[in-house]
């Protein structure tokens, strides 16, 4: 059943996931599945309905076996954080218990924070239909629910897993699209492509020069008091685009390719 | 199939969810329960592959059939775009291209910045096997990539589905990000003329199919096998510019006044 695709990715402080009387062996799965994208891999079960293993769950998980292979599997819910510092039980509605309340964002920074003091943390998911009873509620030490629509709460289990996961992991991501290393995220446009480099506005600016000479020989200034708005805003609009130096030299083939056969006429002419 | 369970939910403002191509009915019902549960209720759907409707959504869906009933099928990517102003499209990886790639988080301030604006936002999710293809992305302005573990960086349809969703809604729901401003500022670049609108996607595909067709009369296609990517690179580029209904037009007269004399010249000869 193991794949040795993502061996030793085991973080011994990222948070234990625990399900509480899951149903379907399918859920399991792709709970299993949410917490390898985010980094996390211990995984217990409380009471599955169905038993364990599942066929179902392996089917469903998509090649997260080895956090299948690792479940450990408990009759009560005190055995199974009997070992952990601090808990987190998700809640779809609020329980008028006296215990705090935290979105996802905050559980992520507040597990990070506690994980860094070498605390072991777990965090509680409930049954399909009806989530976690207040008792078990009770034994966590603080509650998570995320911000929903409150006509529709109901999150599905896997999909419970993933937020608190990804809230988890972007902290430690430092949001690093793709955890692409030493590459800060773009936040503007930026060049992406390895073998290119930005226009430098020298080859920008031949580039407009180029265009718009092919568009006075077209005519199509019609009036030339009109010329230097329209020439400002085209300018304006390739300036955002953020050309690269690839770019500008393919954009300069289309002009020369567009207008070619007019100069050729032209050339024929004189 | 409709319960009145969660009636006039629709905010006119919330971003279109588009799946392309998608597999299973069961991710398409999973990924309306996710809508639903932030905020989100238009669903488009470009060539299910096992047909609509599905029992297999409905099913999953849990109760969110408000969306799966106001689903539109279309048969191409570029229908089921043709009037929103603004794309993101999510991808695992890096794809290579020359296009601003943002986190879920960030997608979620700029969306709602949009939004803000009265633009009409779409967000694009691939096939379960490999996601989208080149083509599909380059019709997006933004590629979203979520931070992810590297070693096992597929996420479920669904799961990113709820994840972008999150993301829009935990805005609107008012949780503060490090940012206490009411407006959010859009990230991308956006659009500084008062009297100009974002060009809808139509009129984007539009000019792309005037442009291509000009090059491909002027013989700037030198190889067939390059077109496609050529294609791309340039549709990427004008994405890139997030041009304006009033500069689609103008640079549509542009390729008319480069080409004119060439069209002219040919009409002679015929």
């Amino acid at each position: 059943m193991s794949k040795a695709k993502a061996p030793q990715m085991c973080d011994p402080h990222a948070p234990v996931v625990i399900l509480v009387n899951p149903q379907l062996g399918q859920n399991i799965g792709t709970a299993a599945r949410a917490m390898a994208n985010f980094g996390l891999s211990e995984l217990r079960l409380v009471e599955p309905r169905d038993g364990w293993p599942s066929e179902w769950a392996v089917k469903a998980a998509s090649g997260a076996d080895w956090i299948l292979d690792g479940v450990q599997v408990f009759e009560r819910l005190e055995d199974a954080i009997a070992d952990l510092h601090h808990v987190y039980a998700t809640t779809a509605r609020p329980r008028g218990m006296t215990k705090t309340v935290i979105t996802p964002a905050d559980a992520g920074l507040d597990m990070r924070a506690r994980a860094g003091r070498g605390q072991k943390l777990g965090i509680l998911f409930g049954r399909e239909r009806w989530g976690l009873n207040n008792e078990e509620v009770s034994l966590a030490d603080v509650i998570i629910t995320a911000p929903v629509n409150p006509r529709f709460a109901s999150i599905n289990i896997a999909q419970a897993v993933l937020l608190v996961a990804y809230e988890w992991y972007r902290h430690e991501a430092g949001e690093r699209v793709g955890m692409e290393t030493d590459e800060a995220p773009a936040l503007t446009p930026g060049l992406k492509m390895p073998d290119s480099r930005p226009a430098t506005k020298a080859e920008l600016i031949g580039m407009f020069e180029h265009l718009e000479s092919e568009l006075d020989a077209a005519g199509f200034f019609r009036s030339p008091d009109m010329r230097p708005t329209i020439v400002r805003n085209l300018r304006n609009m390739f300036e955002r685009a953020e050309l690269s130096d690839q770019e500008v030299r393919s954009f300069r083939g289309l002009i020369r390719a567009l207008s070619g056969n007019r100069q050729r006429h032209k050339n024929r002419k004189q």
